[in-house]
């Protein structure tokens, strides 16, 4: 698939084709509807892209993305404002407000620390979380990161950096809070185990093995 | 996923959900890939879709797209041009011409007919193939449509038409064409069978069985 018969054309499959996922065969298969779309409707395309880019907000409370300076959860007064979920990125923020089970706030990290890409904890939105626990009546932060080698290491240094909060003797911190809270703080990270629906002989070693090993007691 | 933080966000999904084969999670993706990525890249994209739909042009001889009034293939001086190989859409020009095998002309007829979807022979380019036929010197007509009853349907219309081109006794004739050609035409179809590189095993019962019916000499 090299040889376009238009330059137009050849362009616009670039750039869906510079999406990630999306290869040039599907590039042009997506290109060659729209063209086949009324004019109105592709400028309607091009238009929401052109507008999502130069007006969307990010919440300065939480950082998930939002059309207001603060977003409807930062700002609703049925949520409980002691709890704060901690997650990667907004898909997280939107994927636990489905499940229904969560009434608290949340702060999006807009990424999680992985030495390999080059990420450290202050690409991220570490100090606005530390932030937002000293200042506001938070009584416990929710990790919810990816169960992966980087997740993990995030939910280890945020941990490190909210226990030195909890701390008077600072000594031993490698970071320079001084702070201390006025009430205990918990920090929990979700539960990890075998997924509702799987069987046991289909899950990997290490989900299944961790899964015996915080095991919960069965009640009734 | 029906809880988006921001209006603006749910547009732009919503565009890429239009697109066929694309789900609102890959939507979702996309968008926030999009978002991620400087602004300039962002009007590129948009501007790419809005250039492509106001400025593409169709080649008036072929109906291929192009960004002249006359496509390259066309207006080639190498190319075989008493041949035509009547395809679907532009991708099958593209497909073919990725072969590398075929050095005549093309005509795409912009979709084949379907009683289903409402397309008849009008709604399709056969008339001005039919035109192209009778006021060029054209020797041999490829039919290279898709493998399935639509354009079954369609080869058996075009081999109707062009086989009253050729005769002088236009009785019986559906259409009314009165020109005959002043040499004789070769209406051929693209080889239907099993796959290079398929399994007999693998191939569904009506190809193989074609495939047995339609079987050439065997020539070393």
């Amino acid at each position: 698939m090299n040889t376009y018969p238009s330059i137009l054309l050849s362009d616009a499959v670039d750039q869906f084709a510079s999406l990630p996922g999306v290869g040039r065969k599907t590039a042009l298969r997506l290109v060659l509807h729209l063209l086949r779309q009324p004019d109105k409707d592709v400028e309607a395309f091009a238009g929401a892209l052109t507008r999502l880019k130069q007006e969307v907000k990010y919440c300065r409370v939480c950082h998930t993305i939002s059309d207001q300076e603060v977003c409807p959860i930062c700002q609703s007064h049925s949520r409980d404002k002691h709890t704060i979920c901690v997650v990667e990125n907004v898909q997280d923020v939107m994927s636990i407000e489905n499940t229904g089970q969560y009434n608290g706030l949340y702060h999006v990290l807009g990424g999680i620390i992985s030495p390999m890409d080059g990420v450290g904890p202050s690409d991220i939105e570490i100090d606005s979380l530390v932030n937002r626990i000293e200042k506001d009546d938070i009584r416990e932060v929710i990790l919810a990161l990816p169960t992966t080698m980087e997740g993990d290491t995030t939910n280890f240094y945020i941990y490190r950096r909210l226990q030195n909060l909890t701390k008077d003797d600072i000594a031993s911190s490698p970071d320079r809070l001084i702070a201390s809270l006025p009430h205990p703080l918990k920090i929990s990270q979700i539960a990890r185990g075998v997924a509702i629906g799987n069987e046991l002989e289909y899950t990997d070693e290490i989900t299944l093995g961790r899964s015996i090993v915080n095991r919960i007691e069965f009640k009734l």
